[in-house]
């Protein structure tokens, strides 16, 4: 397993490197269940869109596929043939993580899985009481109030919900433009109208909440695991 | 607006050049409704899963993320300022379309939308009764001899649908991986046990259905080109 | 055959498209009298010192090289081995078609041939009274009268001859400096001084040395493509 | 305050991580002392030696240049103007490091500060009786005693010092080549006649030498930090 | 002046360095005759087809088209304006120095001038008795025999005139197919059937047409660095 | 051997290209010795600090590892197992003529050694009273005054000591943090006090102690010559 991440701001009442935290969590608690080993993390993901929020770190695809390529390459030359990418940013880093999965697939010839929480979430969201996704929004932040609650300060949570989300929804199925990330200026607007950068309702978070979620991901991932042996 | 697609096997039924022909095809068809201009179409996409089967052409999507900003740097130094990349190579295309579109739209502050096909027939599809969509499919074929029966041959038509798709079905949300092009070692096994390289059932194509499915997309198309003047 | 173009503007009388349309049209009147395939052109080429004038898309000749360059490879993949490029936008492509042909030819041990009209109808030249070659000039203009002349508007053709060309004419041998795509500033000049950016004496353009050109340039097209099966 | 280690064995005696924990933890103890922030680690760094042994993930320099490039650049965007890189893998991170902090300091008008315990350490290792370094040595074993004590496996300790370090010795001045990361060959020799990959007299390794180590090199980082504040 | 040439064997009779020794002895003589000055020579080109001699060096043309650039650039900061480049290696050097020049003069505002002795010694081949040119040919060791006598070896000059010659002769204007560096297949077939790598006639070399050659191209460079003072 | 220098001022007492010629002259010195043979240099390197003064030329780093592994490349397929690299340019030089080194080395199964006349020339320093080590310093005029004094204007040394050199003195070992090549604006500052862009005391040259630093690097590279053989 590698975790993917990012440093990227998640309103006042989460930390800058939320999204690596979760997917090293995940990561670490199917290891114990399974002993499957997992490479260290990158920390640093693609975030163009949050560079508006101080502390947000953005690295370029181009150069994040050639990393997580190198990586896995290595790992290759000692033996591993197949991986399980976590990604914890959900869907910013899925083009970079796609286009260097499908290299190392055809040129290594190992077995490539991207796990991606909100994508293997999906099922869960039809039975728990989840806002809309967004950034920084009640799924994430019960995620981090069950794993990381001394990171969480509920009291600065902000709800921001737009009128229509632009792109592609997994969880409705309805006719969508596919997802770009956003710009700074819209990204601008949305926090000079709301003082923060949130889109979801981070106020209706609850760490009961974030335990369901964190198992139903931690035994998705056992059973991807347990498949793949 | 640019048509963006590709030059791959579409099966012994369709031609190489399906996925550019339909993606001009809506653009042209959107473009004599409202006057909105077309720029020459990208032929080549990325199809490395398809390079089992004669006639593929994929071209790396480093490459593609290079000459797709290139082209719209050009026309935004002539003034353009809103493109709508039309995607006739869905799932696969995706990627480096987006992240040449992030680009575009933070340096050239141009406004990018990504119009796919399968993304915006998701209304259709719960009116029209479609197979599963793969590859070469029954909404493709369908396509094709609404708008090109004569590059067509139902006769050569194979269905195959696989136990279970591995990724991200936009249309029954469900838990799933995220979506990485196949391996050539996987498509062999397919042209193998199959004598093709089809996913889906294109035998229940039906030039009507096509109708229907091209009407709703250019209506689509139309309804963004009229919104975003 | 792989047609290579441009989207270039040839003055207020001709298409955007006229590199690509004419490229094209070789192409396909070689391929009916022998069969050869053609591949899907390349509609973008190097064109910096275009962007002047309205609608010229220049992609850099670095993104280019590695296009064609994977273009050529897919298709040495499935057993191509001999590769004509026509090339549509004379001087100016040829430096990266050169340098991807030489790759493609040394690394994927294929054959290319690089057919470009100006210097196939060299000795036309000494029997047809062309006017001298430019851009926008009456070889290319007739060529389109032949062969597209619902695209020609010969109302609105320009002249304009400079006082000397600065490089190599490979009509006349004299002592020369060597082709440098134009600066934008060269190209401005022209076009304030004549309002358009013309090179070459269009008015003295006819379909009927239009038809001769073509007719002559498809016959070496064909001569070349018998020579090398 | 940016962490960069490398993930590389260390010997049976050490762990995979010790380059980067080590860097970590210099920060860590550094940031408290001034408060100064730190930035999520690189965990991956230049290793091609070490690729003979299992584990070692090694990036390309060029690639890593320009992910610290990015992380600089993104943190420039937030104000910081002030950067020291804590390398933790010595001679191999270097050559990279200059090249990014170069480009860094000219591009975004930063000032940046490269601090390697190597060099950060030589006042002391005229009083400490530390062995030669190299490759999990005593130095790095010591430090790792002190502050990761459970990471440490001291029965598997092998010492191995070859007759001549070939390149230049921060501690010794005389004439010397200059490095180049060693070769898998040599590597593999070692490994053969040794047993292991250490370079070095980790046997001679002691808690209290690296207490002296950790806290000789944490004095000198706050030295630093209060002096560019 | 930057004097551009290649490191590439030239036959058993001439020096490796001859394309960059002929380059720097035109750049020298014009420098004293007019006092501009010369940058340090580019000693490397682009050679692939020559790499079946021993002691060729071929750089890929986009490295030498980013040194070529740099070098400019550098140059360009220091307040020079005017560039020109003295290539002794003639068709194989250009479409790289083209690709710089053309970038150079766009983003730095600087004015290149390509000055090949080829091309500007086709007023003198009307005159001068020259045999057919290729590589090593009499023109080149006339030069050499000229400037450099000690380094040519007259009695291993070996003649080789290919049936024809497949690419564009500036000297006769014909329909030609466009120039690719040759193939290493095809060299080492020049190498076996003649014993040596050369084209052309050397064995009609003499220092007097290579001192006529030799003066008529100082006169036309000295020629171009009044005119563009 | 490979001599590799730069372009790059040196005060005005010394030539713009110091750095290549010391390069040359021991290459030829040992050459003359051995019978080793010597590539042609390359005249450029990284000197992104020196663009303060005129003449200087700067390549970028990653454009010289690409050149000097081509370069290694090319001989290397002639047979050419082992390369000494002769670095004129100390410190700049040495990153990028590692991590091409490296490369060369794994990917061509060639050895390199970089022999820098700085670090091989600590054991002379120690009996030879040279000042501290800078930029046109006595070491380097010496030099210059041993093998070129035509190229020296000792009327024009101007020293300069900086109250603390803030990088590795191999010399003397103490803590240090590590090189970075400096700022234009630290240079621009180096420049306006003194007069001149020189770190060290040139006026202390003088050509019997260059002799004997000239005589002790051949013989030192003599050395080594003969023991790699």
């Amino acid at each position: 397993m590698i975790p993917l991440g990012s440093t990227e701001q998640h309103g006042r009442h989460a930390p800058l490197g939320t999204d690596s935290l979760l997917a090293i969590a995940l990561a670490e608690d199917a290891s114990e269940r399974t002993g499957v080993l997992i490479a260290p993390p990158i920390w640093y993901g693609w975030s163009p869109h949050h560079m508006v929020a101080p502390g947000t770190v953005s690295v370029r695809p181009e150069v994040l596929i050639e990393l997580l390529y190198d990586a896995i390459r290595s790992l290759s030359r000692h033996g591993f043939r197949k991986f399980v990418l976590i990604n914890g940013h959900r869907l910013a880093n899925l083009p970079w993580i796609q286009i260097a999965s499908e290299r190392a697939q055809r040129e290594l010839k190992v077995s490539i899985f991207i796990f991606d929480p909100l994508y293997m979430s999906l099922d869960l969201r039809k039975k728990v009481d989840f806002g809309p996704f967004g950034h920084g929004d009640d799924m994430e932040t019960s995620h981090l109030m069950h794993k990381f609650p001394e990171l969480v300060r509920m009291e600065e949570a902000k709800d921001y919900v737009p009128e229509r989300v632009v792109y592609a929804d997994p969880l409705e199925p309805k006719d969508t433009l596919c997802y770009i990330p956003s710009t700074e200026e819209r990204m601008m607007e949305i926090k000079e109208s709301t003082g923060d950068t949130i889109i979801g309702t981070p106020s209706r978070s609850d760490p009961d909440k974030g335990k369901l979620y964190h198992e139903h991901l931690v035994g998705r991932l056992v059973e991807l695991l347990q498949s793949i042996r």
